[in-house]
């Protein structure tokens, strides 16, 4: 049980988070930092937070302090923390890329003190209100850098996150953000695309309302997340996803390639190996 | 209330179809038409019809033949079944592409007899197991080229899926072969795509499995897509589906042209942009 405990950002992971810890009563009190009193308040009204202060004020008063905020802002945010700390304290963050925020935490003297992890699991909404119960149950957890951590700090954020429900991976922060880019960045990439091409091409939106179907509605549905959150992190994982991108492009002019010369044998071959993805998601 | 329904192929939408019929009181006897025996064996132990017979057979004694198989053999099966219908039974298909069904029929001496039907829903998954109970319900479902039929054809067959809870759009062919292109049959592209993508791409089974978040799954789930119904589908649509999925390699191209520039400012653009299928998907 900790004493205060502060999220800086109020929104859908580090709201989950704090409805997790309450939950499990992890924390006697929750701190609140954002950059909006509309957030703040919305926050303290949902229950995710018990008060709202000021970054320096709250950090200080904290013994951890849980960061989920976009990946760009972060590596600012988390030099400024990292600057306030003691080594009675720990910091965790939730970002989805981490090799920009380790490297740039590489030789922080309190580098110890902070823990980077990577919860797997988010939906497509953003803000207080998308904060969930029971959001992390089930999924797995990345830490990175574990060397560089504390073990007793190490140990702490494991512990929360076993509470929450999560399973422990440990990963190299280069090898977290290739995988990352698979399996989860180029899906936003995709729905963000797929949703352009349909707007481009479907003008007469009754007609998508009308028909659009439970398959296209789950191909399209991350398409709805928030761009200040998704911008940075392609931007700082932009090597691997272009890697990614460029082979899924190319995934794609072979169904072309197919259709445009009638080649029906080599249709179903590219299908019957998609179906493979069966091994992998249940 | 009708005596003898025929559904031919016994899967995903047939057994579904027929699933409803029975809780719905709307037919006696339900008469499958399947390739295989396995097939007709799950679907009477499954409940799905009563009783299983060849083709002409079943034809013969129905009142109502439902036809839901790949879009291509429907072509020949349809003509057969066309050629052995009188003036009082009423024939609908279900099929996902609709120009050269409707093509091959428009000559045909009992036309009038047909109904072109497409429900819009649907699942990853195909066979007897796949059908689910109260599949339809909500769902819009299109009837093309509805003055060739009959009125007391058409009335038949909209009260049949009224009754599972559809609400009916009309469309001529051509058009729902255009809208089902953008709002279905790209959506399994990217999928099969994606799926293709991440299998090539990412060696480490175990790190895609553990990673793998809601968001992926959502995007991937479609590329468990049996082969033998979506080739033909594809293929049929072809000059549709070639449209579009230009069209969409283009918006890729757009994501990556923002990374290989570091255009931080297009980039947002592009995702609010596709924010706007909010307008659309709920």
């Amino acid at each position: 049980m900790f004493g205060n405990v502060t999220i800086v950002g109020v929104g859908l992971i580090s709201g989950s988070f704090a409805l997790g810890l309450k939950e499990k009563g992890l924390a006697r009190n929750i701190i609140g930092v954002s950059r909006t009193e509309a957030s703040s308040k919305k926050a303290i009204d949902l229950g995710l937070i018990d008060e709202a202060l000021p970054l320096e004020e709250a950090v200080k008063r904290s013994d951890l302090i849980y960061v989920a905020i976009p990946v760009d802002t972060s590596l600012t945010v988390m030099q400024t923390i990292m600057d306030l700390v003691t080594d009675r304290q720990v910091v965790a963050d939730a970002g989805s890329t981490k090799e920009a925020l380790c490297a740039a935490l590489e030789n922080h003297p309190m580098r110890s003190r902070f823990v980077a992890t990577h919860p797997m699991w988010g939906t497509e909404y953003s803000g207080p209100e998308a904060a969930v119960r029971n959001a992390f149950a089930g999924r797995a957890c990345v830490i990175c850098e574990k060397e560089r951590s504390d073990k007793q700090a190490v140990d702490i954020i494991e512990k929360i996150y076993h509470e929450l429900g999560m399973h422990i991976l440990y990963m190299n922060a280069k090898d977290h953000d290739m995988h990352t880019a698979y399996i989860s960045h180029i899906s936003h990439i995709t729905s963000f695309a797929l949703a352009n091409t349909v707007l481009e091409k479907e003008k007469e939106d009754n007609a998508i309302f009308e028909l659009a179907s439970a398959g296209f509605e789950s191909t399209v549905r991350l398409a709805k997340s928030n761009p200040s959150m998704w911008a940075p992190i392609f931007m700082q994982n932009r090597e691997n996803i272009l890697d990614v991108l460029n082979e899924h492009i190319s995934q794609l002019r072979k169904f072309k390639a197919c259709l445009e010369k009638e080649n029906n044998e080599y249709l179903l071959e590219l299908i019957e190996n998609a179906n493979r993805i069966r091994r992998i998601i249940k």
